[in-house]
């Protein structure tokens, strides 16, 4: 571990400026204009791992390249393990709120703020130092390694989700770890048993075929505006409980025992971010609501004019942006038609209405006493002197229950996310300390499961 | 009558291109930036009225300069005249559903398209060109006629509205022509007797201190989309009419003859528009809920990411731009705070809420009998060799009730809107016969008030 920290300690600046170029590359995946971007950070980044002494490779996908690299020394004999995470991230409007340009990586009070600062450039960019600070010291690895590192986690995977069964060879391992979660405070080590699936869609409500006048047509127009409103408002009861019929059929009921062993639940994060008015239904509690009942989100709602100054318009199109995340045995496909379906159905007759359902992705559950799961908490406990937590999460990696299928692995998810890291939102950071803790994290880990 | 359509006629080429000279400057209201292009057409159009021999001014105004302009050479025996339009403009998105630049106008099948075309730059230009073809027939005014035509209509009326009391003697008449009305279909004159107030306000719903990612804190946090959908839609009953307590109170029923005065009706916009879908409460008609009773819009909502992509986001913030048409009785001011604490009131607990009333402005009622009405109905009836019908309308002029007072003068409305010319939507047009008829009108009025 000293020699590690050593080399770790060492070596930070040079470390730091690789990743601060890794932040630099505008890789919004949902912005099909950065396709070329997307492309040379890739290539940056399989240079990388080239000069780290892995075999690395750009595999195309129908979107952005998947980046994968291998290092096979240890032997056929030696186990596998494959390491997930992305380079992609999240668009980064209301530009407006950032206080520094997302693209260029400060460093303020021990935080470098930017977009992808953790999710997932930041934790990803550790699991390859780590890679460097075992060559560095000059250890064998005792495990073979594998990265898949793709560009599309926050536009649904699609792209490798295509390609994922020609991917079967290169991806098959032992140990599979996902590189993209959290502790639940800095101060507490966790590993992720599971995540949820998630299901997005697109409604566009249409009530005529130009924008009207409100005078004009004003107590004559069903504005689509209000059949929004009142369409998006049916979706929850009294109860706040989702009303779409069978929404919650096949959700999977734990035992209080089974509840019981998750323990990385910190509400901090919610205090920080001032959120004073809930979502839980009632008889949930918030651990529940966000970690073992899916979720119904409108993630964006647009129609008329809503900028500066006033325009009395009755818009002829409104639309929404709509994600439920998914528990275990909910079926995305499946939960995605319900909710269309809903939607269909339960609109004002006469406003036309189209659902456009995205890709989604399965949620997962990892088995708590795996030999992987067992170095990754003795690799925590190691380094913070306490027992290692199991979380949940209650967000989405899409892509990691096919990829667990494929690369017939199990599974664990670490990270050193914090609620407080403003992910999916301006002004993202992520700890430098935090940063450093996870190569060593990686680094032993690595160790242990040799 | 032959002659000034002889001179009309005659001059018409030079008349257009005044017209698309004034099309072409970028005047909406509503859009701060362009404060310096307003001024630029208000000293275009006081320019324009005093080569037509008229004394002209801008007035200053806490915004959009106001253009006055008068030709009192009828001499103090003979009655007043004020004409009212504005030259300020909508804005203009959704830029991309425009054939063609919203201001270069141009010409199409004997329309012209831009912004403004006819609402009100097409309509008020056709009243000054009617005292050039007056003034080109060379005879003499048997009205004084003042000019009032406004730079902020279309944004509330604010700075006129400031300096009304200041402009008593300047803008007293015994008349007051509004220019900026419609009739029924493009064969059936009218003249209108009334508009509907207006009061429109901003609403703010805050969640959370900044943007969440929807995994995170999906199921936790009581998503300010789903408060605004919840919240907008309890704003109406199940049976379709407004739900704010006392919302309806001050609504003035009219009798059946009362009523029936009103023939100026025609549903091919609505048919034009292909709208599908109603907003007239049960036991309401369309006519009584566009014309006779007040009116509640969502003109804007937003909230969240609802761009190309996707981005799974719980928005800190959700918004909406939202406003009522009023009818005789009901006061703007009143009716706001009704609204307003509808919405304080009515949101769920722990959500922030703001609301930001705007000025609002007065119904009007005209006399359908005054010497003004008489006069204009003739115009129109020579004309078309028709019946003039009597229109009330559904939109709002917000001034015209307090311009009125000022004046001290009966009032009445006329124009050659259509339903169908897309005002304050993309591809606004104004047909050029309309245009013209338009001319003529005013001109043949102003003789017979004589």
């Amino acid at each position: 571990v000293k020699q590690l920290q050593h080399w770790i300690d060492s070596h930070f600046p040079s470390i730091l400026e690789d990743l601060f170029t890794f932040y630099r590359f505008k890789t919004i995946s949902a912005d099909p204009t950065l396709h070329s971007e997307m492309k040379r950070c890739a290539q940056w980044l399989s240079d990388k791992m080239r000069a780290l002494g892995c075999h690395a490779e750009l595999i195309q996908t129908k979107g952005a390249p998947l980046v994968y690299a291998e290092d096979l020394s240890a032997g056929p004999r030696a186990p596998t393990l494959l390491i997930y995470g992305h380079y992609d991230v999240q668009p980064t409007d209301p530009l407006e709120l950032w206080e520094s340009d997302p693209f260029e990586p400060v460093e303020r009070n021990g935080n470098v703020f930017c977009r992808g600062a953790q999710d997932d450039k930041g934790q990803i960019y550790y699991a390859i130092a780590a890679l460097a600070a075992l060559r560095g010291v000059q250890r064998s690895l005792p495990v073979n390694l594998k990265f898949c590192i793709e560009g599309e986690e926050e536009f649904g995977s699609n792209g490798l989700a295509a390609i994922l069964p020609t991917l079967k060879k290169k991806l098959c391992a032992d140990y599979l770890l996902i590189v993209d979660f959290g502790i639940p405070d800095a101060k507490t080590p966790a590993i992720t048993l599971g995540a949820r699936g998630i299901i997005t869609l697109d409604l566009l409500l249409r009530g005529s075929c130009r924008d009207l006048h409100s005078g004009e047509f004003g107590g004559i127009a069903y504005n689509p505006n209000r059949a929004l409103a009142e369409l998006l408002a049916h979706m929850w009861d009294a109860r706040g409980r989702i009303a779409i019929p069978h929404f919650y059929d096949d959700v999977e009921e734990l035992s209080s025992s089974e509840q019981a062993q998750f323990t990385g639940w910190d509400e901090t994060g919610i205090h920080d971010a001032h959120i004073h008015a809930f979502a839980n239904p009632e008889g949930s509690s918030l651990f529940a609501s966000n970690r073992l009942l899916p979720s119904l989100e409108i993630n964006g709602i647009a129609g008329g004019y809503a900028g500066p100054g006033f325009k009395t318009v009755i818009p002829a199109e409104a639309r929404a942006k709509i994600s439920s995340r998914l528990v275990p045995r909910q079926d995305p496909e499946k939960m995605g038609h319900l909710i269309s379906d809903f939607l269909k159905t339960r609109v004002r007759k006469g406003i036309e209405v189209k659902v456009t359902l995205h890709h989604g992705g399965k949620p997962f559950r990892a088995a708590p006493d795996s030999r992987l799961a067992q170095a990754a908490a003795r690799a925590y406990e190691e380094l913070f002197n306490k027992p290692c937590q199991k979380m949940l999460c209650g967000a989405s990696i899409p892509i990691v229950a096919d990829l667990q299928t494929i690369a017939g692995a199990s599974v664990v998810g670490i990270g050193y996310g914090l609620p407080s890291d403003n992910i999916h939102a301006p002004n993202e950071h992520f700890g430098l300390d935090r940063f450093k803790q996870g190569i060593l994290t990686v680094a032993r880990l690595i160790e242990h499961l040799g």
